[in-house]
């Protein structure tokens, strides 16, 4: 069922646009949203709930398989024009394509991961771009299992679905309110936990091997790194070793080094 | 010397603001323009030539010993008032340093690579965020020399000078204006040439023996990867092998990736 959409006063656009802008309300609503015509058809293939799909005439044009295919899959859809589209658009060029999606189930129950293998862990990483990339990298280098503390940024943020290149919808992500005991979990169950720190005292990262049995790794914040309860917690630490004065990689790029050698011998 | 600076109309005041938004215009004055305690500070360390110091009183008293060190080294400073700073800022919340510098010298002469090691060679690179993050990665992985062709975006902008962490004024970076001659003599001189392409029929990264001599890695545009001809006159392909639907990751982490391979078993 296609309606058309005229009137900017619609308390549809309103709802749409609270959920660009506000996490606590995409949490109440159990919804989120998405833009462009890759994500939204990744989400489809994805079988994520699709509740309301907007376009207009143009993207209809364009994207003619992609806006076809989610009319399919779409409860109810709505021909938009380029203006509404602008208004409720997060991006600069819009492609005139956005679906308004039921949330998945991310909470963590501990017996959904107990075929653990390789698992990566964050801490409280806060910049929206940061999360997407590292969800993206972790999908392209194969690991599927993410867990994510409550405090992590939302990764139905429009920055983090955008940046993961839909990876969201694909990886097991699991999000915890609870890490200390996520932790002592791993250590009774002989999964090898491990710290990443910027501290040169650790094991170097290429001296750990991640094939010996099942392991989490632990990623903490940007500026701040993993809590110190958290490092204590774990039963190793390991470091990128680093030269040059900043002596610093940015968070994104340590994380890719990290989950690269997780997998890189396996 | 310390001048008041109180009119928006002066004349240093539109030269800055050219050299912050005009590549050609730092080009021609053979001039860039950095900001921050940090990066500022860094640059003065590093022997970049400051001919103009603009700072606030209010900067003088939370970066004294910055601020001091700064005053020895410029040419000549600028005590500002906020609203100036302001004006000539290219950050949100500016912490009321800034700098006009002379450009270094990265013009490529072959006889100054002739002791070559590892090498890293990009091409056509067009974000600034993107070469920000690959310098400052190069510079923690202890890779020395980058190759950057001309039509890469300019490493005196300002995103780039930031993302870098001051990297630009540590690393020894070459501009070349004629790549092919520059694969043509590293052939010639026994020294290795990969094409980083994302193709699975290439040798894996993993297996490529990185130590066995000199080298040098060519990685391409963001978008489009190397061109044909780079790709065919470099002497081996390369890859990073990915899984998942979206079999890709974004340009700064394959490079971070290309680039902690080529310094992991030194």
């Amino acid at each position: 069922m296609v309606v058309q959409l005229k009137s900017h006063e619609n308390p549809i656009i309103k709802h749409v646009l609270k959920l660009i802008n506000s996490k606590s309300f995409r949490k109440r609503e159990k919804e989120f949203v998405i833009e462009g015509a890759r994500l939204c058809e990744n989400a489809v293939m994805s079988c994520v709930k699709i509740k309301n799909f907007f376009y207009t005439e143009k993207a209809l044009e364009r994207y003619k398989s992609t806006v076809e295919l989610i009319l399919k899959f779409a409860e109810k859809s709505y021909s938009v024009s380029e203006g509404i589209m602008e208004s409720i658009s997060d991006v600069k060029n819009s492609q005139g394509i956005l679906c308004l999606c039921s949330m998945l189930d991310k909470q963590l129950c501990l017996d959904k991961i107990s075929n653990v293998d390789k698992i990566v862990v964050f801490e409280s990483i806060q910049d929206p771009s940061n999360l997407g990339t590292m969800l993206r990298t972790a999908e392209a280098l194969g690991i599927n299992e993410i867990i994510l503390t409550q405090d992590c940024c939302d990764i139905y943020n429009p920055k983090v679905l955008r940046g993961s290149m839909g990876a969201v919808f694909r990886l097991l992500i699991h999000i915890t309110c609870d890490l200390q005991a996520l932790i002592h979990y791993f250590n009774d169950n002989e999964i090898k936990t491990y710290a990443a720190v910027p501290d040169n005292n650790s094991v170097i990262i290429t001296n750990v091997d991640f094939n010996d049995g099942p392991c989490a790794v632990f990623i903490g914040n940007e500026g701040n790194g993993l809590k110190e309860k958290t490092i204590n917690l774990c039963s190793k630490k390991l470091t990128i070793p680093m030269k040059g004065r900043a002596e610093s990689l940015n968070a994104a790029v340590a994380t890719s080094i990290i989950m690269w050698e997780l997998i890189r011998g396996g």
